[in-house]
């Protein structure tokens, strides 16, 4: 299989970077195929900006959905936006490999799901009716494919317990999960956290590498986090929340998730 | 008094632009004083990296963390850097304003938050021991200082409904609020969210500038997000858990938020 891992760590030498690359060989001595998108090797562009359309006219005002669409449309995207879209039509799945910093991704990361989730690639996809709300939250152009975050925390798990401080692991992921990978169709496995960097050893580094294999081995049978189709009769359309005898009286992230 | 806003738009003639605008007119009217970090027209650098220590030992290993410990003691921060954390000394009031793009903040101003907060200007501070994990949610560089996020999203207000498919908007914010605002020790006012942007005509325009002018003339009276102070008895140290008497059987990020 056909497996993108994106990348995004300013230093080789860090565990991050090890993490990375004992991911790489694991896949490949599996006999997966492996592209790395290292955004920090790249010298990835955060910012989006009116010059991700090449043929953007002078002096026009700049819709960052508008121009994407245009863009998309009239095969006029910035070479590395296309890029980076063609590794997700190869991948059969992702992994987006980070720190945590600031409780999300980096701001690396975070340009590169901006620039390369295009309208008409990861979203403004498919009808809008009385029925359907575009191609999103369990269909969409990433159907098919898997994905799966490794995330690394200074903090330790207590504080991102269900009662921790930070707020729970899982919530915190949320947007990623549901928003970014969901969104656009993909089947989204359980994160691989691995918390308090400080207190990294070999023996703790081997016994992550061992559990960090093993969800490799399972990444084609691992089951997803179970988030409900927007389509599917969950939800009303257009107002996009629950219906009444789905998950009666929850509320928050947790509410999107079936428990059946 | 004296306020910052962090604006991240590409395009000046946008509704975020055309409510910049109306900020700064309306908070400078009013008698204060405003800077504007315009983080697109800076052309912000967004990645964090070991550029940002002026002094980095040639081939040296990079950390995220002692580096920036490092460039703020020893005064060899990059001068953007430096320039962003005098304007947050000088404020009396900190507004983040941005779009919601891929339910977070744009890369851009996470790459702001990533490299002005700096170890030992805003985290890092404190001392940590079986009493105190650190000044930080509650305590801080930024004590005494108020904050408050202007976010527009595409999206309908019932999509980021208790129920809504997007998730709440106070969840949503909560990495911003709790893990970006309170957590150096900054007053946190409850956002002002501005919906369904594609639907925006100049009657709608003129009653949100009304709905954001009360806002700003409310700045310091406002009262803020009511969250718990890490080291003033409701948490557990340094599991970071919330006392069993503190909450109890509540779980997530609400549970942060006294309702007393």
């Amino acid at each position: 299989m056909n497996v993108l891992i994106v990348y995004a760590h300013p230093e080789p030498q860090s565990l991050n970077g090890s993490l990375k690359d004992f991911a790489v060989r694991h896949l490949e001595a599996a006999g997966h195929s492996v592209q790395v998108s290292d955004l920090y090797a790249m010298n990835w562009k955060a910012p989006l900006d009116a010059s991700d359309r090449t043929d953007m006219p002078a002096g026009a005002r700049f819709d960052a959905s508008m121009d994407s669409k245009h863009a998309f449309e009239h095969g006029t995207q910035s070479p590395d936006i296309t890029a980076e879209q063609d590794k997700l039509r190869w991948a059969d799945a992702v992994i987006l490999q980070f720190p945590l910093w600031w409780y999300s991704m980096p701001a690396i990361l975070k340009g590169w799901v901006e620039r390369v989730y295009a309208f008409g690639f990861a979203y403004g996809v498919g009808e809008h009716s009385d029925a359907r709300w575009g191609d999103r939250f369990g269909e969409g152009s990433m159907a098919g494919k898997r994905a799966m975050v490794i995330v690394t925390t200074g903090g330790w798990e207590s504080h991102y317990s269900p009662r921790g401080i930070n707020g729970p692991i899982d919530d915190l992921l949320f947007p990623i999960h549901h928003g970014i990978l969901y969104y656009p169709g993909f089947e989204v496995l359980p994160p691989f956290p691995i918390y308090r960097t400080g207190r990294m050893d070999e023996a703790r580094f081997a016994a992550t590498c061992d559990a960090l294999g093993q969800r490799l081995d399972d990444l084609w049978t691992t089951a997803p986090i179970a988030f409900r189709a927007q389509n599917a009769g969950a939800y009303e359309i257009p107002a996009l929340t629950l219906r009444e005898d789905v998950a009666p009286g929850e509320h928050g992230f947790g509410a999107h998730i079936s428990h059946q």
